[in-house]
């Protein structure tokens, strides 16, 4: 088990800025977040969209935004843990706590920062009896890089841009890594993506690289244990076989605070509550900024969770250390810019 | 008498985005600031050095942050009042109040926002018997731009970077403008300015275009009505005869919280104490925001006044509209995108 001053949870613009904050009080970071990307809800929901109220910066997307942060909180590297999720935070007997998430990592940690925003960003689920125990095999919800679908029978569920590109990438892709057949599966012949994108696809199904299978899916073909086809209700009413070895669903990603909700902190409305002095939560030593928590006159935007994450380093400095931390600025202090390498 | 919704004053990186937020709210401003360009403490005590701490900047000058936000509340066009300080606040029996400035501008706002910083930056004065009646005429504090000295027998007051830098631009200037003979004085010949001012003096000394007058200035001499010298004791005890027309005191800028402190609002150790919910001061209708505030966890940084600024925006927007302000994004919003004209 890793010991280290604070753990993050959640990497979009306040989590990432709560590092920066950590490292000017010369605390080390480990931060977790279920994207396989840092950024959150800005990569995520505007990676691409214009932002134009953080203050000293005109207009700025959301990349460019989790971009301008990465690089400055290069001087503090912290230790990424990412496509992870959080799944169990408790104190210890000894001081400080266990962070552990569902793939198996475990921190400890002196205090921990909750940066979750709306939730952990998680694939939207195909729910379909007897369909969950596959899920890791044959049903999956996101690829590894560079992994050979080669000889599969493949169906990609989904309608919106981010099935239409994965049954593309999956076609295209070259003749060792392709699947040997790749069936986009949707409830209509309708696809919801930029017209290029929709244009690649015609072309891929011309070719009779890419096959459509249009209809609802209603339950699941199982033999010797492994699943062996989807069934589809068809818009017409009819049953519609569809064999298949690889079942990926590209349904979009939808948040969901999780286990979070779950930890004993004091909540308001699904929020944590915090004091707005040091923004502790209910629970000493653990702290929480940005969307995910509630106190009077909380507005979500990214602007106050910079100022949350600020307070919430000085909150937890001053009680790991047991004093007053005095305020330094980072023009005139030599003790600041030794921490940032200045 | 000008009718406006906000009079933000002070014209640091907090009163800038003050005049952002208010703009989302479709609220228009003036701006009254003491000096005579917009950046306060940031241009005035940092202009030139590094600051590392902006969310998403890495770094940045104080100068550099006041021209980014600047050029962010372009849209906004607020009115600027700068070069006078802010000495009156009235509440009208009609409602809203009445500012007033120490150069007679008067402004009917409906909410005003102090951003007041350490207080307005004034020069240190020369404090000797007699002299303030002459403030304005003989006695200065800062020239206007493009004076005419012509003819006049100039003493430079002061042993900074300002006074030495002052003195070279008088003695320096087209003859047309230039003093008939500029003296710098000072209590020791001795002067604190970085060595190529330091050489551009030595050198003007050595063409007799400036004399160096050491002593303390212990007391004038009038005549007829007029100042006509300035009587020095030399570090020897000497006393020391300095006939004068003009007078110019630079002696640094201070910051003076001044008249603020007596309108009648809730102090706490010379802060505004502001509700950290709207910020709001103890006055209905009066915000505050930025290092002139005092709240539980309260830290003067910038991060956090912008914080302030933005609920300050939202608490005067709702108290004037007696309802519930719903949170909008930049993004996403067309009416923001309207008022930002992107």
């Amino acid at each position: 088990m890793e010991k280290t001053d604070a753990v993050v949870i959640g990497a979009g613009p306040v989590g990432l800025f709560q590092v920066f904050q950590l490292g000017l009080q010369g605390l080390a970071c480990h931060v977790i977040d279920a994207l396989p990307q840092a950024g959150g809800q800005c990569a995520e929901l505007y990676g691409d969209k214009p932002i134009y109220d953080i203050p000293g910066i005109k207009v700025c997307t959301g990349h460019e935004l989790t971009d301008r942060l990465l690089d400055q909180i290069t001087p503090f590297a912290p230790h990424w843990h990412l496509g992870q999720q959080a799944s169990m935070l408790e104190p210890q007997l000894g001081g400080g706590f266990l962070v552990q998430t569902n793939r198996g990592t475990q921190l400890h940690a002196r205090a921990v920062f909750i940066a979750a925003g709306v939730g952990a960003f998680l694939p939207r689920t195909l729910k379909l009896p007897g369909l969950e125990p596959f899920e890791g095999t044959q049903l999956r919800y996101r690829l590894d890089d560079g992994e050979s679908l080669a000889g599969q029978s493949l169906v990609v569920h989904g309608g919106g841009e981010d099935a239409v590109v994965t049954a593309i990438r999956c076609a295209g892709a070259p003749e060792h890594l392709r699947p040997a057949r790749t069936i986009l599966q949707h409830r209509r012949d309708v696809f919801d993506a930029p017209p290029a994108v929709l244009e690649q696809l015609r072309a891929l199904r011309a070719a009779g690289l890419i096959q459509v299978a249009i209809g609802v899916p209603s339950d699941i073909e199982q033999a010797q244990g492994r699943l062996s086809a989807l069934l589809l209700t068809t818009p017409e009413g009819a049953l519609l076989r569809l064999p298949m070895e690889l079942l990926l669903v590209r349904l979009g990603l939808v948040p969901r605070l999780g286990p979070i909700a779950d930890w004993g902190m004091a909540l308001e409305r699904k929020q944590l509550v915090v004091d707005p002095a040091t923004f502790a939560t209910s629970a000493p030593g653990v702290y929480a900024v940005g969307d995910t928590v509630a106190y009077p006159g909380k507005r979500k935007l990214i602007v106050s969770g910079f100022h949350e994450a600020t307070l919430a380093a000085f909150g937890a400095a001053e009680w790991l250390a047991g004093q007053k931390i005095p305020l330094e600025y980072t023009t005139s202090s030599a003790r600041l810019q030794r921490l940032l390498g200045v």
